[in-house]
């Protein structure tokens, strides 16, 4: 009878009316039927997105994605920047340079925010950068970083501005059009609170441009291909199989972010993030951020003596919620605590109660029992 | 209040029970209970694919599945032998091609087999082929090709046997040791009777060897990653975020199909094909396969003067069930009784009823009404 939670940064909690659809049976997708609710979704997705350009989605899990963004873009040879900092910003690199693109790495200290000024200066040196791959929400740190002004700086030069909004979208500020963004990859997961399983891309007229110049054989990801079959006549459709399922998800999930207002979202995570860290902050407890935190996760440096990875077993294992421990480098040192998506404010006061328990009981010091929750509570009163 | 059915050769209607497993919320991928289901679930997959072999499951449409055997088993220059009869046997070639790989094409006329006497007569011309892909049960036309017979020929020579049995696995007879088959590619929403999104893969000895030389750049779908993952503990793990509602959907299919036992599977197919395909003769339609007809798919010629697309559109917004049309250049000259995965008697029977009343109500000539029915119930009574 033990109540289970999810509080990682993603997969998040399913939202009760979105999971019911899960349970409904299968529709063909080649049917006007689904077809329909296709359409539906992807003028959803243009309003969470913020965007009037086409929206792609791939059977795909989100690194899927990131690929496409990639493969689709530039060619073997060319230059491109990639603006990290952490995991997933790095895997940007990583990608690049599997397809023997040239990769300007502008790497920020993991728990550091990109430095915009940099990157400025990268592509001053380096005129003839076709593209800068970035990261909106990086979930390894906790940190979330300045797309407004990179797409400031990124939209007076030629190169293609992609960024990584998979666990940021639907959570934190985010306007593709309004800041520049030429590509936006998205997940299933997180803000869009579906099951895994399927990458959103958005794709402006500049990277159509350098698409008609990409040299990087694709077949499966390729974008002129799911252009063409999402405007062959009047109702979009898919060059292969749609996940049929995820999408009738994708369609409910879009309705409750329209019917509580997207602005909302944001400040609902705004609000709810703000407890976590004011409740982190009362336990003594060093958040690992230094830049600006994100949102949709809040990343903890695990105390002196204590392992970040005992900590989020303890937690999953005797409480039923899972958080995250730290990625790459950061194993063992830091535990995270998501709270994207489906998340209200008794999720956070659960998350610090659960931490207070958990690090007391494993004989940390300090930890005065109650302090993180009432500091929640506190700060919950301020903004409701 | 219409009764919706769909009786396409893919999506096909999912089961109650895996239905069910959809609404359930949603359980986080990096925790030891996501990861002995998807254990439980890889075993089960071996005995559906009849292997030894490990499998692997990408979150991607069938063709992203077919893409993953050849950017990861083959090079640019490399020459490989496509044995198609169809639009997804066509498909190896396309997808080979595009990868700068050569290709022999051993392409039958649709609606014929897969010619083993021509395969094996290029393969011996062609001594450096490294890989044959071919076709299980070829959808497009309805034709089931000789994969046992084809595995003979290539095993006995150097190249990697790769079959596309996306639309065949878990419906008609298949074995993957037994036939030599190196890599079996299987998608999700055919005989495994999930809503589509994923992409399993059983990768065999010689297909390692294989991988080892691959020289085309490949990274979300990296085989040399994803069998990492497999194996880096005790429990399998996956590269990237695995679907984790589908593959908890497949755990209880798989459980489905090993309870009615797999070779009553491949039978209780074999008899509703058979029932189908004997009322479709008594109505005096042709069909559409001239070589071995798959037990997943009936393919029939529209009746003179009658568009086979107009049939499938009648049936789907008239009576509400969804089966299909011609692909590729056989649109509007066909139509497609689809017959697997969660399929019983009964269906058949409804089948053959709603192609009598929608042929006849278009004004085709001499179709018996209840004819196709009748020799339907008859081929049951015979097998029951």
């Amino acid at each position: 009878m033990r109540k289970r939670y999810i509080m990682a940064p993603g997969p998040v909690e399913i939202p009760p009316s979105v999971l019911s659809v899960g349970g409904l049976p299968m529709i063909h997708h080649r049917t006007p039927e689904f077809r329909k609710s296709l359409l539906e979704v992807l003028e959803g997705l243009k309003y969470v997105f913020q965007t009037k350009n086409d929206i792609l989605i791939f059977p795909a899990a989100g690194t899927g994605g990131m690929e496409s963004a990639v493969i689709n873009i530039v060619s073997p040879g060319d230059k491109v920047l990639v603006a990290a900092c952490g995991q997933f910003g790095e895997r940007w690199a990583k990608i690049a340079e599997t397809f023997g693109v040239s990769v300007i790495k502008v790497f920020a200290e993991w728990g550091e925010e990109v430095d915009c000024a940099r990157v400025e200066a990268e592509l001053k040196n380096n005129p003839g950068v076709k593209a800068v791959y970035t990261t909106l929400s990086e979930t390894s740190t906790g940190i979330e970083n300045n797309i407004k002004k990179l797409g400031e700086i990124v939209g007076k030069t030629g190169a293609v501005f992609v960024v990584d909004a998979v666990s940021g979208m639907g959570a934190v500020e985010f306007k593709t059009d309004d800041w520049n963004v030429d590509i936006a990859v998205v997940g299933a997961q997180k803000g869009m609170m579906i099951p895994p399983g399927v990458a959103m891309i958005s794709v402006s007229v500049k990277a159509k441009k350098a698409m008609a110049e990409s040299k990087i054989p694709k077949y499966y990801f390729s974008y002129e291909q799911a252009l063409k079959a999402l405007t062959k006549d009047k109702l979009p459709d898919t060059p292969y199989t749609s996940s049929v399922s995820l999408i009738l998800q994708l369609k409910e999930s879009i309705r409750l972010i329209k019917e509580e207002g997207l602005e909302n979202v944001w400040a609902r995570h705004a609000r709810i993030a703000s407890a976590v860290r004011a409740g982190v902050k009362a336990l003594g407890l060093k958040p690992f951020a230094l830049g600006k935190p994100s949102n949709s996760v809040t990343s903890v440096w695990a105390p002196e003596g204590i392992d970040g990875d005992a900590v989020n077993k303890k937690i999953r294992d005797e409480y039923g919620i899972t958080m995250a421990g730290g990625q790459g480098k950061m194993k063992g040192k830091m535990f995270r605590i998501g709270h994207l998506g489906y998340v209200d404010m008794f999720d956070a006061v659960i998350a610090l109660a659960a931490v207070e328990m958990a690090l007391t009981s494993m004989g940390a010091k300090n930890i005065p029992l109650g302090a993180g929750v009432k500091a929640v509570e506190e700060e919950l009163l301020k903004k409701v």
